[in-house]
């Protein structure tokens, strides 16, 4: 299934796209804050969002319009204010920019899908938006991804970017995507987005359940620090430039543009997860003999999520115990007698029971891993402002493509799921607790 | 209702009990490790037990014998060795123990309820179990509530007792708790253990109900860090000895026992939370307006164990947002456009929408509370070792007593919750990364 490989161009490798990221002021930093991707034609759209019961204007903005409607051309996203907890005005302002972007691409507002990200209870600065708008149109460019992907950022240390390219036929098919979040440096900039271009031609409600399956075996298997977002959105685009036959149902090719979707999105949630406050490596946790995938996964994000593994972890310390406990609390039925444990290739427990292993050697993969790799950690507690135009995205190939792999296997059927997190290091307390509003 | 007082005694306090604690070599530290809790005659027992699908066999035990038979006549519980994932070994270790306190005691087996907390995986050490069973039961005392209490903990900074008397009719009815945990200092020891003594007479059935309600208001209403141990267990038992009118319906005499059951649990488990490690203050939330109390629990519960509220705190920063993202993600239905947030006095956010309010004033409430409810916070750090027999009782009842409130309307409904919970500190992760096994 995997035939695809990695090409440039993030958001704009797919055909038909343009982007575009510029600083308008809206970001006290002065650093980019307002992003822009527009097809060239009406393209399907699919969107998932967060479903918390606060939840920022735009979200609400754009299950009301791909309720409607669901197509698009544009995607406009801002940095710096959320627009959440800022009642009807919110929704007014949200409105406010889609007419100006309608007006200055010469589309229906109808088309245009939105996203913020930034500070709760803080309106968007509707001058900075009206004069960013012909400015932003004016820098659209089929090389922008990587301006839009800098645009969406907030306290992130690194830029999120991935494109992938198959062949339908003989005729290339692109999916491209770009992401933000990184657990919440700043109070009440949780905001996890991404946004995902592809030149496929796709019925709106295959593509919708595509993006539903894609979404929880990524953004929804991730776990920073528990904590959702009231601003969290996964819209992704679908053009059908690549002049290949349109998939209308299931079979080989829905699958394999699903596969390729997937992975496009669980690049991007690992490099959330690896970019989360503090952390020293990416966590990948691999849940096996389940009854079903969701609970497989549930079981996954539990270890994943758990303080004391994630505690661990960033101790170097191999600790079964901890990861059996919070296996056992995940809520899924399991027989404690059948429980496996492996962490890298050092088999933990097996039956239900610790085996002896090898402790030395196994706080030595831990400790290896993290220095594989490793990050400018430094960069955390000094970035603390909305200010890192730094590109290193390929220092995050690199360290999404070595996570600690911590493997559990229940013994209750065949269905298997995976969650990725990060360790707890001094340095998440530190920054959130550190900055005070 | 809170017609009752606060008496001395602990578990000993209600009639017809007695209660030890020795030091029998369990634990490597040399410390009371063992402790006894003996009812002169056969009490109605309930018990209420962790629900992880990872148990100890002394969980399983418990919930074998009490579905046999609903009362008991002692519990043994012994610190060092949690006997969990210790297989079907660990079950017989399990019964040989309840045969040895039988024999010494001269009563049945089937009498004999049994709790472990200690390290996962290991067995509990029979040689020592079996010597120090005849000193246990020779140390018996109506005065030996302070014993048992200092023989549970592992990890506590302090001991956790109470006892509280009401009257029915003009006789005295009371009911005594001791109780242990503090999250998890050492890797795997996370037990939550409570044992309750009571004198009132009452029927089994409504015994087991109380318990299971008043669990759920003050244990299962806890959160240090979200995770949950192999080894929780609450009992406690009613003998009767009060000699007051048996209580077997709801009424009068059934609320007021009950609602005492509840102020010993609430206390017990406040005490936990406060002593939850690098914790600087007991955190309470108050929700109101809920459809179901149920729904009011969840939204408190996931308040106070957010990463991020509990970091704000510990940064003394009165962060609404933080706290209108929890409540908004905690699965419960509500309109944003209805939230109100209070902190202690302040209010901070109405109508969904964030207040102007006094954030230096704020700030200085938050740094009182800490202050008011200070301890030893440098005791965390040191006290690595099991070896903890200070009392600090006293100090202990400060703590819990004045609370950080923070007060949530969701604008629903008329039903309310609460939940404790601790602020997240450098100390927290500095326990659980560097301790390594």
């Amino acid at each position: 299934m995997a035939d695809w490989q990695v090409v440039a161009g993030g958001i704009t490798a797919p055909r038909g796209y343009q982007a575009a990221g510029i600083a308008a002021g809206l970001k006290p930093s002065g650093s980019k804050d307002l992003a822009l991707i527009v097809s060239d034609v009406e393209a399907i759209a699919a969107g998932v969002f967060t479903i918390s019961q606060v939840r920022a204007a735009c979200v609400d903005y754009c299950r009301q319009r791909l309720q409607a409607k669901n197509s698009a051309r544009a995607i406009l996203c801002n940095a710096g204010q959320a627009n959440a907890a800022t009642g009807e005005q919110g929704m007014r302002d949200a409105l406010k920019s889609a007419e100006l972007l309608a007006k200055e691409l010469n589309i229906p507002a109808e088309s245009i899908l939105l996203a913020s990200t930034g500070v709760i209870g803080q309106r968007i600065k509707m001058d900075a938006m009206s004069n960013g708008i012909p400015k932003l149109v004016a820098a659209l460019s089929q090389n922008g991804s990587d301006e839009a992907a800098g645009a969406i950022i907030t306290t992130d240390l690194v830029k999120k970017s991935i494109a992938l390219e198959t062949t339908f036929g003989d005729r290339p098919v692109r999916i491209g995507g770009i992401g933000k979040g990184s657990g919440m440096i700043h109070p009440n900039m949780a905001t996890m987005l991404a946004f995902v271009t592809c030149d496929a031609a796709v019925s709106p409600s295959l593509w919708q359940q595509m993006l539903s399956r894609a979404g929880d075996r990524s953004f929804n298997s991730i776990t920073v620090d528990g904590d959702t977002s009231t601003n969290d959105s996964l819209i992704a685009l679908a053009n059908g430039q690549s002049r290949t036959p349109a998939i209308t149902e299931s079979g080989y090719e829905a699958d394999k543009l699903e596969a390729m979707l997937t992975e496009v999105c669980q690049h991007l949630a690992k490099a959330i997860a690896r970019d989360g406050e503090g952390a020293t490596c990416l966590i990948e946790v691999q849940v096996t003999g389940a009854a079903n995938e969701q609970g497989a996964r549930q079981i996954a994000k539990t270890i994943a999520g758990s303080s004391l593994v994630k505690s661990a972890i960033f101790g170097r310390d191999p600790n079964w115990g901890r990861i059996a406990a919070a296996a056992g609390r995940a809520g899924v039925h399991f027989e404690q007698e059948n429980l496996r444990i492996q962490l890298g290739d050092f088999l933990l427990m097996e039956n239900g029971q610790p085996q002896v292993f090898d402790r030395a050697a196994a706080s030595t993969y831990l400790k290896n891993i993290a220095q594989g790799s490793s990050l400018p950690t430094n960069a955390v507690a000094t970035n603390m402002s909305n200010d890192l135009s730094i590109d290193r995205n390929t220092t995050m190939t690199q360290r999404v493509d070595n996570p600690l792999i911590i493997a559990v296997n229940i013994g209750n059927g065949h269905a298997s799921g995976k969650a990725w997190g990060c360790d707890l290091s001094y340095d998440y307390v530190k920054i959130n607790a550190e900055y005070t509003t």
